[in-house]
């Protein structure tokens, strides 16, 4: 097998891929900092049970272990930055109040969650810890649609669900509640044949009220119908106040409800949200409340938040422009290499051509040359 | 344990931190793009033949490694980013002129090189390919020194050294060839008495050759001693050369040689270099020729770059200043919203107050607040 073949699944990124990369990653960044956003760097490797505390084992089979030499501890490869971003609230900044973190970096995945995903994401995101109020919910969601306006896509349809409404119908029957996994896993395949059988020996209005789920999708008139046929508790109740509320703030015409998108379940303690572009099946960024997280930590705070992949929002992008440059030849001449540093000092990109080669790039169109006119060096355009 | 605690030289970055390094990050990217280096972001994780191809035993055991559940293969972390770019270069690329590339990324090391060093460096640097003569080296140092004088560090020094003495030396004895890697770890050491034993059945002018390399530090006036007392083989007048054409391009006075300074030995081809700042023990910066990087990947261009720790040098970085920031209210008020979105569009970081909490941050000094007048938001400076 030859020495440059990569995993599968993993890959080089190429200078047009990597500065779409970096120019994403900046313009979120940046303007996370504008909301207040403070960065943090968390570490690639982890202690294990620091690094999957709280999460399911869907995460647990994702991450890769291994062996600290310095310590003889299993120690996991980040699959995920949430729970370090958490871990850094709850213990290091140990704040009372209101904070607000943003990251982005590489992690890892021991299996691609499809035929073509890769299994290093370039994750970048942004939480909110202490504040149990929708604000922050509301304020989260601004910042997704805002940040991907930003990167170029506009037409975001965000996809709107609630963990407190399978929890409140699961608590009516305890029953039900001991099948919680397997009805979870029914209702995120929209499987009703088999929600159906499985639901036969439970109460009369938790039965109907898990075969109505999956039905319940559609845009914000959906919350409508639910009030009227789901069971009138209050952790309903509650849950799709909370919907309409963001619906509204959000704007109708953007949004969608699905009650029975439960990806995160789990991890989640309230509202989730999944922003959608057209032509793409999966969502582009994903986010929600989880606001048990900081528990293992020693300090369960309110958190909300979003994450998303750079590498797949990039290829929405348009491939870049090549940029204009400036073709130089090498020499000693103090006269000259004044003229590249001004130039260069302008923000010119000036490339110098060494001696006997030329240069070849992807991404930089040599439309200029400097060139000595018998008395100073002078820009002279190509063609 | 507490499942906060993370392992040895292993941390996160905190905010303050994390922007004196993401701050560097861009400051140096930006400057390599000027002189039309292009941005690649290799894998983290590649199979283990590949990573640690052409390297030596010592980056092998820094590499941690672990199975590939996808083909059973090993796969390492990467613990150094060249040996990547080079098989980007050689292999993707594919290009037969000059490829200027440049990279920046985390890589892992299962121990660290100090008591105090950190498992996780974040490397930045720059890679020439294709270019056999000295002007790749020359503009490899310039950007070293041009890229740490953007980042406010002013008073580097170039301490330059050249594989191709040792190599000459030993050339001229088989029996001292042999004990290549004996001699060079106790040239490493400067351990002239152990080199005084270990080199008595060596002809007598590759042992005088040996005591002497140690011996010949200083400034570039050292070279003048070298050509005297060194053998007068083509190898070494060749190096000397070398060394003082690239310290003349530098500036004598910024250049020190250390013909014993012989870090990455195995791995250079002929000019390394070491870039050291006033009270820092260790180097900065390091870099050099490295031709033979490609062949493992079925292309051996010429080679030569340089590559630095961003986590290192933030720590040289006077503390960030806290940016002027505007505290405003959480209200759905429509004229308060535009206001907000208005300030962030001009640039000012606008941090919202959830009802019911103060905000805390350590970056921002909120200096102003936005307050309602009766008719229409305003900025009032805070007292």
């Amino acid at each position: 097998m030859p020495n440059w073949l990569l995993p599968e699944n993993i890959a080089d990124v190429l200078p047009s891929e990597a500065r779409k990369i970096e120019d994403l990653r900046r313009v979120f960044l940046d303007h996370f900092r504008l909301y207040g956003y403070e960065l943090v760097m968390p570490p690639l490797l982890e202690y294990i049970e620091s690094l999957l505390t709280g999460a399911g084992q869907d995460m647990d089979l994702r991450t890769f272990k291994l062996v600290d030499q310095v310590s003889g501890r299993t120690m996991g490869l980040r699959a995920d930055m949430t729970t370090q971003v958490a871990r850094i609230d709850a213990h290091l900044l140990n704040r009372a109040s209101v904070t607000r973190l943003c990251y982005a970096g590489n992690v890892l995945h021991t299996k691609p969650s499809g035929l073509h995903a890769t299994r290093e994401p370039i994750q970048i995101g942004a939480e909110i810890y202490g504040h149990a109020g929708l604000e922050a919910d509301a304020e989260i969601q601004e910042l997704v649609l805002a940040s991907l306006a930003l990167a170029g896509i506009r037409e975001v349809r965000l996809d709107l669900c609630h963990v407190g409404v399978l929890r409140a119908i699961l608590d009516l029957d305890s029953e039900a509640k001991k099948q919680e996994n397997v009805l979870f896993s029914l209702l995120e395949a929209k499987d009703l044949p088999s929600i159906d059988i499985v639901s036969r020996e439970l109460l009369p209005e938790v039965r109907a009220a898990l075969m109505l789920l999956p039905t319940l999708y559609g845009d914000v008139s959906i919350l409508k119908i639910a009030r009227e046929k789901l069971p009138a508790v209050n952790g309903i109740i509650n849950a799709l106040d909370e919907l309409e509320y963001l619906a509204s703030l959000v704007g109708p015409a953007q949004v969608t409800i699905d009650l029975a998108d439960l990806r995160g379940y789990h991890y989640h303690s309230g509202v989730m949200f999944s922003a959608f572009v057209h032509g793409l099946p999966n969502a582009v960024a994903r986010g929600g409340r989880y606001d048990h997280v900081g528990e293992a930590f020693g300090r369960a705070r309110p958190a909300t938040g979003f994450s998303l992949d750079l590498r797949e929002l990039a290829r929405l992008m348009p491939v870049a422009e090549r940029k204009d440059a400036i073709r130089a030849p090498w020499s000693r001449d103090v006269g000259l290499r004044q003229k590249i540093a001004e130039l260069r000092n302008e923000g010119e990109v000036v490339i110098q051509n060494f001696p006997g080669h030329e240069n070849e790039q992807d991404e930089f169109d040599c439309n200029r040359v400097v060139v000595f006119d018998g008395d100073q060096w002078i820009l002279q355009n190509v063609g």
